[in-house]
């Protein structure tokens, strides 16, 4: 999740001082960010670390993207995928929207005793299947197990290594009023999925997760408009208007999006009205978000429209005013501010 | 972990059977095997994997080892350290043993609700010192939360990244008969000073847990006698016994060890007694072992001692028979076989 590469002067980061840990704090909202920036990564990283979806090195003459996710989602199937997959996916697509190429996986478990055996081979099968699909080798991994009742079933972490994508140049910094947001497809189906599994809600929507790995898309998209292409972003935890607050916070400008023309399931707005919900703060497992330069912008959408992403849309646009603000307007002239999620109504959603 | 690089031709390997996972197949001894070998290993990485501590891996041009491992130790601290210091050395290690110079963590937690800050604190500040003391670089991470109940304070999954050493050729296809076995130091520190630290137990041994990174020694090591290396393993869970265990599976060879020669402080040997448990089997974290050919055996010796590991000793040989067997020698002339942790005695020691 680091990129050591200083973006925008940051206004200075608050000390964290909340007493203890609370759901929230994994949530990907701002109580996270809070914890993240105003204590883990100031101590492990440094004071001035600035956070992407995966850090870029160069290691023994290679430039290589690194990340890692731990995945925790309950229940641990749900419509549409399971944490296997997820956790293969998520950091799968931590890597390609860091403009990376895919390429190994390690993987470690952390097992409640009392786990069925069958219930640990499906996920160990939902990995391989997944990392088959995303073609990336997995190359080693660990295995811990605790006793029952201090984990959930199974927790895995993923550890991911890409190789740089030459037709890649993504920062926020290069990021420039006039460039055209562009999103891959629906979102909030994978949050709705999963809080539609846990059961309790007397809805029967049929949604399923959109766990996949946006790499094929995002190759296409590389081809297509490489140079054009500013900032890419996958909106999980905290779903797209904390990832867009988050580019809006790193460039010191403002992301106005148009609300019509987000694409969102009749069933996720249903879900989410129900529980007085955005959908723009929904998690999403298989979208990403891209910052174009307009002249890409056209041809942007029709390599994602022609990789399979009929639903991917130019939602908006970055504008000089009003900085670090996400404005969503309507097609009737309305506006309104898009904070980051606050709080945590979804908890272990990946 | 993994190790891709076929060793000797093994015998089928059983299927995991066992209906559901307890605390055993965390231990590090012959369930973790039976499950990593039988269950785990066949469908992530496929059915010929052979496991090391690191993979070597080649990306981008560059020679690589990664590796992941998951910490779930309790208490959190414990006399000589914590497990934020155990997740740095434990992954920096797994590089070093595989003859890779550690450069680069990916660090992620899984955090339980209700975990005071300070204790969180504290395991940064120990990772952040760790990492410095061991000379890698934290590039990024995860944070998830789980609610009360669902971890045990706090779990960390480290995954390193090193660049292989020129100096280093290491393969259990290299080891043979005549070859030294060399210990760098005092086993048992780690495992009966985490035990003592759960408290319960009538003995105040003074005893401190043996965390470090390993590569100082492996580094002056690869000076001294790198041609002659042909094999190292940091002895973990399960300790020296199941580490050569190991290796006499992996070379279809025997490894006769002295019993006298091998390095116990008084304080190890005393608990160990009390609870019935050999010192064989006690995990380790800041020890390695060395089989060196026997003309570099000495200048190996002098290398570790002169890097301080002033208790390294040669515990012993390989012998070409019995085969996959593990001897033990006393100096009055007994033998006995040496097996692989069976059960869990010391759970969550890591």
């Amino acid at each position: 999740m680091s990129n050591p590469a200083p973006v925008a002067p940051s206004p200075a980061v608050a000390r964290f001082m909340d007493a203890q840990i609370e759901m929230a704090h994994g949530a990907g909202g701002k109580a996270t960010r809070r914890l993240i920036d105003g204590l883990i990564a100031p101590i492990l990283i440094g004071p001035t670390a600035e956070l992407g979806d995966a850090a870029l090195v160069e290691l023994g003459g290679a430039a290589l993207a690194l990340t890692a996710d731990s995945f925790v989602v309950r229940p641990l199937q749900f419509p549409g995928g399971s944490i296997g997959e997820l956790a293969v996916n998520g950091t799968v697509n931590d890597l390609a929207v860091a403009g990376a190429q895919p390429r190994t996986l390690l993987v470690t478990l952390v097992l409640e005793a009392g786990l069925a055996t069958d219930v640990l081979e499906r996920e160990l099968r939902a990995i391989a299947a997944a990392a088959r699909r995303a073609g990336v080798s997995i190359v080693g991994g660990d295995t811990k197990v605790v006793e029952h009742g201090r984990a959930d079933g199974i927790y895995i972490t993923t550890a991911g290594i890409g190789i740089k994508d030459a037709r890649a140049n993504l920062s926020a910094a290069l990021v420039r009023p006039g460039d055209q947001v562009v999103l891959s497809g629906y979102i909030g189906d994978h949050g709705c999925a999963v809080m539609l599994a846990r059961g309790g809600m007397a809805l029967d929507a049929a949604l399923m997760s959109d766990t996949r790995s946006v790499w094929p898309m995002i190759d296409r998209l590389l081809d297509a408009v490489g140079p054009s292409l500013r900032w890419m972003r996958d909106p999980t935890r905290g779903g797209v208007a904390t990832a867009l607050n988050e580019l809006a916070r790193d460039t010191n400008l403002a992301i106005a999006i148009r609300e019509e023309r987000i694409p969102v399931r009749d069933e996720v707005r249903g879900v989410c009205e129900l529980l007085g919900l955005d959908p723009l703060h929904i998690a999403n497992e298989g979208q990403f978000l891209a910052v174009v330069a307009p002249e890409g912008a056209h041809d942007a959408l029709a390599a994602i429209h022609a990789a399979g992403g009929h639903a991917a849309a130019i939602i908006g646009e970055v504008r000089e005013v009003p900085v670090r603000t996400v404005i969503a307007e309507s097609a009737y002239g309305g506006a309104r501010v898009i904070d980051m999620l606050v709080g945590d109504p979804l908890p272990r959603i990946c």
